[in-house]
């Protein structure tokens, strides 16, 4: 059972001691169904061991309120333990320390500026067809519906808009096999594909701003393979190439400029993930931005989960109180004080007043919490 | 038991129709011998699955005729059959033509213009450290002694002289490892590897003249490979590089060119075999030459056996009576006509008359091993 009257670093805790690694999430989405069941301005809904939680006032405005619950497989660091102002744990900064924000804001704001979707999802940290998240976009695409969605992934506290778009493609030389004592009489594909190699090191990529954050293109070689035998002419090399693209381009822009790029080549796509706009423009995330990020906010370059809110149309951004570069240690652990500020910001901005108010409301909520 | 007084087309089917693939020689090993022990001409001497036989006339120039007696795996190609004028099964054209035409010679031309060695040899389809020739090199050099060697490799009746050496190396890009999402924080080895490739490709491979003839370089990739994950900037990518030189560069000279064009990187020599110089400039070679291919000679561009002579200080030519896009085949077989044409020339060469007096000779000498 549990208490969502505690303070948010001890509920961080007791998440991170419920173990959740993908596939076994049962128990703890059991736990937060319950407890969210029981908030009287709360409907919940589950699938799978994933929980849906939504308020119903009648606001202009949903927001998403996002995060995982399952982690990457425990390494002895489970049960957490504090350390000084540090929490260690499986879990504790990616993301079970969002989740917690994700339970207090749930329980503490009643009556939030805009409507809010609490969604908890299950096997994010392994393949992309298990998914959680993208089941319930295909399943309950009403579940999903808003105007702005926040996942609580580790940004060590930045707000991290959009996400680009990545795109693997298999460029293909082809050739003419031959003995290599008489190499004349083939045509050697791995000769030919540094043609496709030097396109690749002589690229410009793109930095454009988009919705006022700057992102920043990237167009590589991640594999390149060819050969037949040490004494012959290969007849064909293959490069793989990853494109990762702004949100400003689709993925179907996305592929005819690497078609007119490599026009030359036979050009297979491999892999498609498609980009996130952050959506800042909305009057919802600017809110969001002035209160949680201080009016910052940087362009998130990898891909992440937003990219599946972006693509049931919500523009979506990453922040969360974890360090994303802990994420999948051994020693992850999570700063204290951060998941305080984060559930700070976000009550802040749940209920359209500073953060320091917010800090105030977040202690007299506790307080009625407690005679409740 | 081999009767080498039988016609050599007669001769050839019955030396396919004994088994011999590699490592599995000695029936043909002993059958040889035997053979052999039976002339008073000659010197026999065993080692292994390899035989070797000398005249010892007290000639000015000693000449060395050799061949290997094993065949690649047999695909219901034996025992041997004739469709008109060809006789088809395992080794017809590679290169048991050739070995019966060796074996005529040691029968038929008991007083040859030079003395001569005959070498009869195991295992050289499979890896060279098994290879026959090599242990004859490496353990009895002195039976191996001599001024010219001629391997009667199936060269479809063409002399083939000296050989081009072959060298493989590995040349080494190296980066940086970074996410793709952020490639701009590494450094892309599949990119720096490009500048190799169009080393490659801009290459202008010599085409030196060596004692008369005319051979052709080639400097080609054979293998790239490179890559650690969909999304990771690779930090090392290999090119595998072939460079056929001719004899006029010593395995030494070609490993320092290599060094000098690809200086840029780390290259590492991973396999080399010399090369051999045709040598028809001796006076037993210009002889062969002038008999036996009608005063034309071509370079062999591949690695042969003949590097193994030339490495023992002995000039070398491959010439024989089988076709060498057959070889290895299911369906190899040799142009009977060819075998008789070959043994024709050789006897011409040895007996020091023109072909055709040759062949007469051939024919009354048949008719003195048939009175004796």
């Amino acid at each position: 059972m549990l208490d969502l009257t505690a303070d948010v670093r001890t509920l961080t805790a007791r998440i991170v001691d419920i173990e959740s690694v993908s596939g076994g999430e049962r128990a703890l989405a059991d736990a937060i169904e319950q407890a969210l069941g029981d908030l009287p301005h709360l409907t919940v809904y589950r699938d799978g061991d994933a929980v849906v939680a939504r308020t119903d006032l009648g606001r202009e405005q949903r927001v998403v309120i996002a995060g995982h619950i399952d982690t990457v497989p425990i390494v002895g660091n489970v049960p957490s333990h504090v350390e000084g102002e540090r929490l260690y744990g499986c879990g504790t900064s990616d993301m079970k320390s969002g989740v917690a924000v994700q339970l207090k804001l749930a329980a503490l704001v009643p009556e939030p500026v805009h409507d809010v979707t609490y969604v908890f999802y299950d096997c994010e940290e392994i393949e992309a067809d298990r998914n959680g998240l993208r089941r319930l976009a295909a399943q309950h695409p009403e579940w999903l519906e808003g105007d702005f969605a926040v996942l609580m992934e580790p940004t060590g506290g930045f707000i991290e808009g959009g996400c680009q778009g990545t795109m693997r493609i298999e460029v293909a030389a082809r050739g003419k096999r031959a003995h290599s004592a008489r190499s004349w009489m083939g045509h050697n594909a791995i000769h030919e594909a540094g043609r496709a190699i030097d396109i690749l090191r002589e690229y410009a990529p793109r930095r454009p701003e988009v919705e006022g954050l700057r992102f920043h293109e990237g167009l590589n070689a991640v594999f390149v393979s060819g050969g037949v035998a040490g004494n012959v002419i290969p007849d064909e090399c293959v490069v793989t190439v990853n494109y990762r693209f702004a949100p400003d381009l689709s993925a179907q822009d996305a592929e005819q400029h690497l078609r007119e790029v490599f026009a030359d080549y036979d050009v297979r796509v491999t892999d498609v993930a498609p980009p996130a706009r952050p959506g800042l423009d909305h009057p919802a995330a600017a809110a969001f931005v002035r209160t949680v990020g201080d009016g910052q906010a940087r362009a998130k370059l990898g891909w992440t989960d937003v990219a599946r809110m972006s693509e049931l149309g919500i523009p979506a951004v990453n922040y969360g109180p974890g360090e994303p570069t802990l994420a999948h240690t051994k020693d992850e652990f999570v700063e204290l004080d951060a998941i305080v500020d984060a559930e700070k910001r976000m009550v802040g901005w749940l209920t359209g007043v500073d953060a320091d108010t917010a800090a105030a409301a977040v202690a007299d909520a506790i307080g009625d919490v407690d005679k409740g």
